[in-house]
């Protein structure tokens, strides 16, 4: 009844789950006791396969902003909205971003969480990122004077059909990884440091294809089969610092924070499978097989806005969704980060499926709204699309080691 | 306005997806048109990292046997349980498993279905499989002497609290891969080959880590943490076929197709965290680390059932798990091939996780009632799981081209 005292020590759990292999996404974390890294060895079964493994993979928590924003979107995504506890004062929401910063932190870098009763469960990081967003509500807690103007629901769309229960909330955890048995466990743990301060007011999962299905960089597809997020501000854009990160003109607390803008669009898919593929791709502005514009060849071309037909129609359609979506206000860009959902229940309750459209800006009155605002006034696609949900959260900035997500708001 | 007509054709197809590199779990399927294939090109927008893709990997559709049930888990699983309308008579079912069988065959190898109207969601079937089975409502309406004894619903066991809605149905369409987007387009393209004919009783979804997390053939973990399917007879095991393959002794139409039992077993996560780490693997007889028993070092050592401690009882507790799941009749076993689910929605819908336990043998009367049987009577894991739906479905044995799933059942 011996037991391996001799582990294979960290190096051999970075080849075993690929983080040396594949570290370019960020810095690879070496921890974990001999007794859980010799699990890592002693669980595989059957001879590894050729394919490299990438649950290694991690992404700093530390940092000037939080991850989960510039981050290449991982495959899985879970999207939780907190209410606070009535009698949760400033102090118990400094304990709360505490506990979670320091939960977090742990488990980005594939490590157990501090009460993590499985901590084998914690192992494979597989690029896990943890972001927090606070709602009006949690801000206000404290200080009343450090909410932003644009903290709060949005204004109303004519073609909004909101439900409370995919609305609003007072703290935002996004939870975003490759795999999902790592997701689950890390956003059980932090549910967990919730449980005395707040309960969960919702919850949304949403999916991308799956960590290497296809080549990296790939642009996803939505539900309806179009290629989704092509342009789109990059992480290395010189445009994306400004359009994204808060700077000086808002409450200084969010300096190098952000604003997301969560909502959740039920899609009529069965409606939108009965338009023929002309129909569709028109109502888009864009083709279905490769997502090129109707004026262009390739995804990535510069549509032609200007272009007509023989008979002198716009090529790109004025009720075409791209065309509505662009602005001539270079400022008026928002960054999208969108993920598939899809709610599978029995058929009596009412499956649906559709884009949990998220997309950060440093201030979502300036770039979200004008966007939103014409698309509400006009866009074919809205034929098959409804807004079913909607919340917006300030994005404090990242924060040391040491020091929790949110503390710039205490230190006023 | 030229579209580039010279598309990378289909070498350059599954260079891309990864097939040729991954052809290990079998063979590539070289399809699609022209304008699809350009699209799997165009759309990926950024150079391609090192990493190869698994995207392009197939397993055959047609065999002797379905895929889906030796196959190497998939990441993903959906389980749909489906009933049939009334006046669906034995040529409806005929026409029902020929659509499904046509479609099956072409999502698995990457191909559009029939009627597809997001044919570019199919193109990465990432391992997919699609695996039929028959409740005893479908089976009676082509020939009520072809049901066999043990199709129906399971024994009452005194720990069930089963209910309806996770429960029975006429069909299943079990869906596995290891690409959530294209899970979800091939269950929602073959319940659409079923909307005439039926209606989706329920729809349960199920996860193991996602592809590459770890290295191929790690044995699972479930949501208490435990390593899950250590003993399981492989595919490759001299004993599998004769454990899971119908052979001679029961209706000629299931020769070659087996039987599958399908549990929802909930876990009470919270109580099981609440119980100390030994208490834990004493439960199981385990250990938590790496799956080891009580009695060994690794994953794989044989457990010693009769082992002692210096006070006299027994290392691996009468009440263990896996002293209760073994029997000494080697006929006795199942093979599992289990998968993790939570249903995430809103705190107030009350979230669920656990186990969905699925097993294939030849006749569940005789292999998982037994083991039930000795687990509901007593097994210390009962005080965290329930089981709370039950289904048994018959598979049918494979089709060869230009066959369908089923064909047996009318050909006597
Ligand atoms: C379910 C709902 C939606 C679907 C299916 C959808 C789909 C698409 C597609 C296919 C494109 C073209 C490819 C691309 O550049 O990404 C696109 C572009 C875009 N969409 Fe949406 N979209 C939806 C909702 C929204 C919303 C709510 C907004 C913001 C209010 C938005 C803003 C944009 C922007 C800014 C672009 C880029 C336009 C450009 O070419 O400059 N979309 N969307
Ligand atoms: C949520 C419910 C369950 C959990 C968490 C669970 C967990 C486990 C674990 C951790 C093991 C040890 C590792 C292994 O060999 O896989 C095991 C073994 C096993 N379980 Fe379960 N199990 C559950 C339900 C069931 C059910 C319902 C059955 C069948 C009626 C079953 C049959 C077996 C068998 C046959 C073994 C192998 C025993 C041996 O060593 O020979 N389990 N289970």
């Amino acid at each position: 009844m011996s037991t391996d005292e001799q582990g294979p020590g960290p190096s051999r759990r970075r080849v075993l789950l690929g983080g040396a292999a594949a570290a370019g996404a960020g810095a690879v974390a070496l921890t974990g006791t001999d007794a859980l890294v010799r699990s890592l060895r002693s669980a595989s079964g059957e001879a590894a396969e050729a394919d490299p493994v990438h649950g290694g993979r991690t992404h700093p928590f530390h940092g000037a902003h939080q991850a989960g924003i510039a981050t290449p979107p991982q495959a899985n995504a879970r999207f939780i909205g907190v209410d606070l506890r009535e009698e949760v004062d400033a102090d118990g929401v400094r304990r709360l971003l505490s506990l979670l910063s320091d939960d977090a932190a742990r488990l980005t870098q594939g490590r157990a969480a501090l009460a993590d009763t499985e901590p084998e469960l914690a192992l494979a990081p597989a690029g896990l990122t943890v972001t927090l967003g606070f709602g009006p509500g949690l801000v206000e807690r404290v200080d009343p004077d450090a909410v932003p103007a644009w903290l709060g629901p949005l204004p109303a769309f004519d073609t909004d059909r909101l439900e409370d229960r995919w609305s609003h909330g007072d703290l935002l955890l996004q939870v975003c990884c490759d795999d999902t048995l790592t997701l689950s466990h890390a956003a059980r743990m932090l549910l967990k440091d919730v449980r005395a301060f707040g309960s969960v007011r919702w919850s949304q999962e949403g999916f991308r294809r799956s960590h290497g299905t296809e080549p990296a960089g790939t642009t996803m597809r939505n539900l309806m089969g179009q290629v989704d997020g092509t342009v789109n501000p990059e992480a290395n854009d010189p445009d994306f610092d400004p359009l994204v990160w808060c700077g000086a003109e808002g409450p200084g607390w969010l300096r190098g924070g952000t604003a997301v803008v969560l909502r959740r669009i039920s899609m009529d898919l069965d409606g939108w499978d009965r338009l023929d593929r002309p129909g569709r791709e028109d109502s888009v502005g864009r083709r279905l097989d490769n997502g090129a514009p109707l004026t262009g060849a390739e995804e990535h071309d510069e549509p032609d806005l200007d272009a007509v037909t023989p008979l002198g129609f716009p090529v790109i359609a004025e009720y075409a969704h791209i065309r509505r979506a662009r602005s001539e206000d270079p400022d008026e860009r928002i960054f999208r980060r969108a993920y598939n959902y899809e709610s599978v229940g029995g058929g009596a309750h009412g499956d649906d499926a559709g884009l949990l459209f998220v997309c950060y800006q440093r201030d979502p009155d300036r770039q979200f709204v004008p966007i939103q605002r014409r698309l509400d006034q006009l866009d074919l696609l809205n034929e098959w699309i409804t807004h079913i949900g909607s919340a917006v959260f300030a994005v404090p900035p990242g924060c040391a080691e040491g020091g929790f997500v949110g503390e710039t708001l205490f230190d006023r």
